[in-house]
């Protein structure tokens, strides 16, 4: 389609009249981004874009990702006008109403067509990077027929001004991801007023120091965005689009200033700009010749999108390709023999360790499954002898050296997943989840299967003292929903909860584990038939004395439950010693099974070298938790778990104290 | 003292061989960044840092931030070397181990002359800005002849990749803190390996666009060194001195490799190093000569403090540089009036409204106030009309518009609060408290006084919808150690909590403030004497049926609590109200206040709209937790509240239920 600007203006101005009405009707959103981008998104939908309406999970669709979410009502526009089966007008008028798919900010579960869920500004852009390196790797190992398509991002000046932005570009800057581009709104107006309030960056020179190509074009000028857009397009780097925008353009009164950013216009402005724009029409309607060349820019990709239907029915790869777009595992579990071999060893490792075992085993059945690291790859032990890096030079390689950039890793680890295709992880200190925490919770909130391997996940870790020992963390993360958070105990629990990650399809998952070794607690006597780690929590090992006490712990100290129950029993005082590598899943369980384990009445304590705060769920108010509520130190692994009071030692007096013995 | 090239050399031996015999009696640790960088330390401490080690604690000395706080033995050095009275050889004889103050990174609590705590990389130098700015501020309102320093920063490849560097280095090159300089340890590695591996980054250009000035040299040619400071110096803008180094200088068979960046050399290696560096001295050793010229390095700024002082001593504004220096409030309470009077009205109010017209109330009083905002000024309630933008030209501001840098923001506070005579605080959404997590638990374990505005405190805030609803924020906060984190439920409550937080010399505190307004529950008669915030909870309301129930809930919950009790009591169930505004105080409390205010024999229930796991605690767990255990939803907030259950209607019967009636 080429472009006819004398047609493309109204285009752009139904975009601007539904979103000023929409955002008028809710009383509340953001008009003034929707309103200033309306020409760049319309010159983008009408002529670049390869997606089609009517499918929206077309697998070689081009991915539209607008990082700037709170221009949410932009994106609903161009999904009801080009033609998706959602959101319908209906929808649209219910803007940030209850029960509406089109909610405040863009959520990936609610509508087909938006690609991720956006809003906490920056994560868009760099979640727009690891679908463009999905995309690469997908193209490398199934070819142009297959996986051929671009990643588009709108950004604002607040997605470029925060910290991840650097990261994020950096790693598509390294990778040259040169089928990105982003279009950045450059309307020289953030929330609190101009960016000189705040800022006095050269952004085009700071990309081009980080390996982009950068070009400007007056963003109210479809020519220009279309000789910008097509510069973009032939040069090899990604690239970035700074379109000079005037924010709440049509609202002849406000336009340009920060009024128009997060607020309705007002039935005056509203007035003024439909005047101003030649609307004429009622609020939520769209003129029907404007609404036909808007469906037309829907109807474009049908012919793309069968040519690519033929190209799939042909092709040798095509179950393959199936499959892991639909995010099924392969068939069979060729992993199961080898973790039963280990059942019969006795294997004293770290569980990083452990879980560089269970990878090795995995990753060569789980092609999809791709690694990495944020700069600590020996110390997370996240590579495994089947992964080659991933590189601009060879985007088939598996494993990706993040660098020092963990939030830039989490986000593109969620676009990756969102793309689907792959599986990824990756690896930091568990302490450093802290550095990426809110795109943890964008991974829970999409329902991404993105696992993170966070090692070093205690004072275990020894020296490097309280700025690298975690304390808060695990039950922090504990508290983000839809996320299982497994502690594993040893080498068998590591490679059930690593199985127990990558079943879970729309939960992701934080794999805690210890730099210090640990002794093997499980073996084929007591690990029955089935994955004990898949409940959550199990028994393992039953008092011999008459029960009085039930230890629940996790991870590294399961194995001083184990001696503390030891020395209870040496005192005639029976113990069971309950294993919780994962307490969301124990909280699924049924309440018979849980007051089984945790019977009412045993003394029961838990012992996990973090906060304290929340186990008392668990033990009751009653019982005992023993933890660590306070900052650590720096000394050997050894002498902080003496200090601290993680030995047998120093549990069983305090027991003795609660039974009265 | 001039550069004597053939005396500088031993002196940064003296660094190498104190660090590689360190790490390797610790058996742990990182020779590599010492060694790199002893040369340039020696040119910096003999040359240009303004330092007196009798006192540490000098106003208007240099700061010196090691932002790549692993290479912590290069600062135990200097500060041994240099005459600092801690720490001993002893001390350094026992690197990393229990009891010793040289940790494995250092910690401002530990040693004097370790300005803050560092090893999250980035943050070092982010903090750095902050100690930029406070200097800058108190020479706007001291004068040269008072506060005239500069701030010094060593940071690595990590430092540089973080996203939290370009935030940082945003404010920095925008607010022209030109008595900045960053040494930059450019070496080329990364623990992974070279920095090719991830990054292709022009990290020269990068800061030029940024408004730094930046500058080359050869690290390990003093006289090269000098040159590029001498130009930094000069210039008028931050600047970056890129320090040609290799990493592990010295050590010959492995220096220049990610070897010698996180391992011991080993006892071959550190006997090369002895052999190549004509190090004959046994470990724990220095010769006297180059002790001696160490010491010198030292002794240089006596006379320049002497005349400091002198200064101080005949200014007038002593008595109040002195206090503020000191950390001390203002003396008298003279808001209490504004106070006191609100007790007499009848405000509905948001709490973000309520800190507002608070801080309008302290700001003017207690001038050392620094506010600011991540772009959310209008939302976050944070400028008074007694502030004034801090900016490059007018450094005399209290206001900061910190862009949208959430991360850089803490960070920068933390830098404030340590370098002490100001007292930041800051605002941005609660859900952002995601992105600058880590310096919020900086705040924490360096005990600074920074106070974190955090409104929109759950989904109160509303159509915004679950990316920008809290859920697990307020119980994850409360997990870290050592910060206070207060969520008040009217305007009363709210100035209470700000009195606590201004208070609180050695505790961070959270406020975490409503977006919708909430009614005024406390007035003359129900407020008795003192702030009854201070004790963390209090009862709010008694039953007047005999009492079966108490309500515990904080922030906007307790007028649901209210609401819910006056449900029960017409129903003849008697029912207390606690309010809650700060869990951490009321853990403090004696077990007699405690028990009084949470007895064992009522039904405990708590309502906070957020995570209920921690509740426990609380309500025990055969009380009810009402919470929100999920994302949240884009709605106006009162359709919201009705959907999730906090409403006395939706309450109601689960008590009721659990009473059996």
């Amino acid at each position: 389609m080429s472009l006819d600007p004398t047609r493309l203006a109204p285009m752009a101005n139904a975009i601007r009249a539904l979103s000023m009405d929409a955002v008028q009707a809710a009383k509340s959103g953001h008009p003034g981004m929707p309103m200033g981008m309306a020409d760049v998104a319309a010159v983008l939908w009408s002529k670049y874009l390869r997606f089609d309406p009517a499918a929206p999970d077309w697998a070689d669709r081009d991915r539209f990702v607008l990082s700037a979410g709170h221009g949410s009502m932009l994106l609903y526009s161009l999904l009801h006008l080009s033609g998706y089966a959602k959101p319908t007008m209906e929808d649209i008028s219910k803007f940030r109403q209850l029960g509406s798919p089109c909610a405040g900010h863009p959520e990936n579960f609610l509508l087909d067509g938006v690609e991720c869920t956006t809003g906490p500004l920056g994560q868009g852009l760099a979640m727009a990077v690891g679908m463009a390196i999905a995309e690469r790797h997908l193209n490398a190992e199934f070819g142009n027929d297959l996986v051929d398509h671009r990643t588009w991002v709108v950004a604002g000046d607040g997605c470029l001004m925060e910290g991840i932005n650097h990261e994020a570009i950096g790693i598509a800057g390294h990778l040259k991801l040169g089928r990105m581009i982003v279009l950045w709104d450059d309307n020289a107006i953030t929330i609190d007023g101009s960016t000189d309030l705040s800022t006095s960056e050269d952004i085009r020179a700071r990309y081009a120091a980080t390996g982009w190509h950068t070009v400007t074009c007056d963003g109210h000028d479809p020519e220009d965005i279309e000789r910008a857009i097509d510069e973009a397009l032939a040069d090899e780097r990604p690239s970035l689009v700074a379109c000079r925008t005037v924010i709440g353009k049509g609202a002849p009164n406000k336009e340009g200033t920060s009024a128009v950013h997060g607020a309705p216009l007002g039935p005056e402005e509203v007035a003024a700009a439909r005047e101003a724009m030649g609307w004429a029409a009622a609020p939520f309607e769209v003129p029907d010749d404007i609404l036909e060349d808007w469906r037309a820019t829907g109807e474009r990709g049908a012919a793309a999108r069968n040519e690519w239907n033929a190209r799939l029915e042909a092709s040798d790869c095509k179950a393959e390709f199936v499959r892991r777009m639909a995010g099924d595992l392969p068939e069979g579990d060729k992993a199961g023999q080898a973790f039963t071999e280990w059942l019969a060893q006795d294997l004293t490792v770290a569980t990083r360790k452990a879980s560089e075992m269970t990878l090795e085993v995995l990753t060569p059945l789980v092609p999809e499954m791709i690694g990495g690291s944020a700069d600590l790859t020996g110390s997370n032990n996240t590579k495994t002898k089947a992964m080659q890096p991933l590189t601009a030079d060879d985007y088939g390689g598996r494993y990706l050296y993040y660098g020092i950039r963990e939030f830039g890793m989490a986000a593109a680890m969620n676009g990756m997943a969102l793309h689907g295709g792959v599986i990824p992880y990756g690896g930091t200190f568990l302490i450093f989840s802290d550095y990426c925490r809110n795109a943890v919770r964008l991974s829970a909130l999409q329902q991404t299967r993105a696992i993170y391997v966070f090692t070093h996940d205690s004072i275990g870790l020894g020296e490097d003292g309280p700025t690298h020992q975690p304390v808060e963390q695990l039950m922090s993360l504990r508290l983000i929903p839809n996320l299982n958070v497994f502690r594993p105990a040893d080498v068998i629990e590591t490679a059930e909860c690593w199985k127990l990650a990558l079943q879970a399809k729309e939960t992701p998952s934080v794999l805690a584990l210890t730099r210090q070794g640990l002794p093997q607690l499980r073996n084929a006597e007591n690990s029955g038939e089935g994955m004990l780690s898949a409940r959550g929590a199990y028994r393992l090992r039953a008092a011999q004395a008459g029960r009085k006490v039930v230890l629940v712990a996790t991870g590294s100290e399961v194995q001083v439950a184990c001696a503390t129950a030891d020395a209870l029993e040496a005192e005639g005082i029976g113990a069971d010693v309950v294993s919780m590598p994962c307490m969301e899943l124990f909280a699924e369980q049924d309440e018979s099974y849980r007051s089984d384990l945790l019977p009412a009445d045993a003394l029961k304590v838990s012992i996990e070298a973090g906060s304290t705060l929340g186990w008392e769920r668990y033990t009751g108010t009653d019982g005992l938790q023993i933890g660590l509520d306070r900052f650590g130190a720096s000394a050997p692994a050894a002498d902080l778990f003496e200090k601290f009071g993680f030995t047998a030692e120093a549990i069983v007096p305090q027991i003795k104290a609660r039974l009265g013995r």
